[in-house]
């Protein structure tokens, strides 16, 4: 994709600010912004009177606190955080650690804790973990240098380690939508066992019998639980002889290589009439490759997911899905941290219902098959 | 959705961290951080050189560096960067504006540009603006209190005051796939009028005379721009009689009233063979509601969107669409970006060029239409 250079660098006409504009970068940059002296000698005021009422202290009249607070307000008076931060141990931001911000089910996550934590005046640092441990180390770190409050979790495949470097932090946190067995600590996630079992019941009462799986890494815990709720629907049916295969796949999206592989569409086997996806996602991918090679959706194979993103986003191709509340999940997860940064001591886990929803991606499967 | 609590509060188990574990928030909990003290009296070193030699300072020999900062990871030192801001006036963060996080459009964007700026050693926020100027006001400020080094915004319709009150406060940013005419600034976009001008030219040349533009606003440049290019399309092709009608539809997502009326759907008059819409997001929802009422695409209606959101997920319903690249253009916004905290004086836009892709969603008009 080539550049267009309309007009660009120096050269260039400059905005309102003109040619002797921003000087950027730290001090200089802040050389013309307000300060609480400049509010004092305004108002009258002491730089103590002011700086109390500007922080809502109980000990400043309210006549005189509207008034200082006004006169901030005309002078563009923006406090500074940092100062802030030194004085009380309080940044008043939180950090939020994802796989991949880019895929729907973590934005649509994002969306609603940052939204949850903005509500209790907290703002949120967004970072990407790529859904490798060692990357969330480095995210991890990057986000304990910022002096955040607290971190919302969404953990990488296997990244126990990283919830025991927060603990010797003492970072208050939560992980959000996974856990870890062995490393015990505050989490929100969805009785992703119960979902397996729910997705696994639906298809056999359809009729199918030859299940596919395809599944994410067994270090996410809800790959493990879904699995097994699928095997324990299986066990409680009183069907004979039905075949559940799983095979792993990346969660990270847009490739399709593996996918494919694991659907047997490489020019491998492709014995089975349906499909559970790992997330929405994944099953709007597998309902691609199936299309691209004439695979019909539900006529010849059902295709069911997990996430339900279609609460979101009106898709063409509307999913069967497994679905809990993110809204919930995050109102959820928000509210456990900001109550560890209120002194609570570190808890432990706690889910979230799921159910099944059924639209048009699941159907019996064909006749004598 | 209900709560399952299956084990939660101050009385729950607790996690290696221990019953006594983390008092939260500040200083605190930072006690047991490690100090530049700390690793003075490990190395022998005083806190002047362990500073320097962290810092990477010249004045240090890299043996002497090497050695402390080998020393500091051990011990897990993590450095305090608001104390390093009121120092240096450097906070290596961004903050990153979009109007809704959740929406694939923008967060492939901010997954993109998170990924420049760390490349550099920053970190970035994440705000939402809801594509309201008011909540953006408020992001903005709440960014600065953060004492953010930069900005990058992708502004809201009619946002051009929040781009002055930006650089009345002197603060190095770029906008992002929009701009304002009449707030001139730095500024990355794509070449949207081309974009229009592509799309009505496919339209035409498949032989369709009837064609609806769901848009939007008009306070958003890029709504502006590609009409400008449908109408030029128009205007240069040789078809007479053709009809062109746009409609406003909100561009945040998964209501579908808005635009079902939009498309005359809720009883009104549907009367075209093709729609354009702004998004590709929102071409999807065109599809699903089209569906809903049994209208088929592309055999009867043809749909075609903009940003090409099928070159990161693979959707089954693969649309035709205006393509620019989300990579180059987070580039060039990083860049540009850094460049400005570099001491750049500020300058005008730049354009990236786009290309009409054909999927499937477009096709002749049905015979006789």
């Amino acid at each position: 994709m080539a550049r267009q250079n309309t007009n660009s660098g120096p050269t260039g006409p400059t905005g309102p600010t003109g040619p002797t504009g921003a000087t950027p970068a730290g001090g200089a940059r802040r050389g013309k912004a307000v300060t609480l002296r400049d509010i004092a000698q305004r108002t009258g005021f002491s730089v103590n009177t002011v700086s109390h009422a500007l922080k809502g202290k109980g000990d400043i009249s309210p006549a005189t606190r509207k008034r200082i607070c006004q006169t901030a307000q005309q002078m563009g008076y923006i406090g500074n955080a940092s100062a802030s931060f030194l004085r009380s141990g309080v940044s008043k931001t939180v950090a939020i650690l994802v796989g991949d911000i880019s895929n729907p089910h973590f934005s649509i996550m994002v969306k609603e804790l940052e939204a949850a934590l903005q509500q209790q005046g907290y703002v949120a640092f967004v970072l990407n973990t790529g859904e490798d441990a060692r990357q969330e180390r480095e995210a991890i770190v990057a986000a304990l240098q910022k002096n955040v409050d607290g971190v919302i979790l969404c953990p990488a495949p296997s990244g126990e380690d990283n919830v025991r470097f927060l603990q010797q932090k003492r970072v208050p946190f939560v992980l959000a939508g996974r856990y870890f067995e062995d490393a015990p600590c505050d989490y929100v996630a969805c009785d992703d066992e119960q979902g397996g079992y729910l997705a696994m019941r639906h298809l056999l009462a359809l009729g199918h019998r030859r299940i596919l799986f395809v599944n994410g890494p067994q270090g996410i815990s809800s790959a493990r639980e879904r699995e097994a709720g699928c095997r324990r629907a299986l066990a409680e049916s009183a069907v004979l002889g039905a075949q559940f295969a799983v095979k792993t796949v990346p969660v990270t999206l847009g490739d399709g290589q593996e996918l494919a592989k694991a659907l047997g569409l490489d020019g491998g086997i492709a014995d089975y009439t349906a499909v559970i996806a790992f997330s929405d996602m994944l099953a709007w991918e597998v309902i691609y490759l199936l299309g691209q090679r004439g695979v019909q959706v539900p006529q010849q194979v059902s295709v069911l997911g997990f996430d339900n993103i279609q609460s979101r986003f009106l898709f063409p191709v509307p999913l069967t899905t497994v679905s809990s509340s993110k809204y919930t999940l995050a109102q959820m997860a928000a509210g456990r941290l900001l109550d560890l940064l209120q002194g609570r001591a570190p808890g432990s886990g706690e889910r979230l219902a799921v159910r099944l929803i059924e639209r048009g991606t699941t159907a019996q499967p064909p006749a004598g098959k």
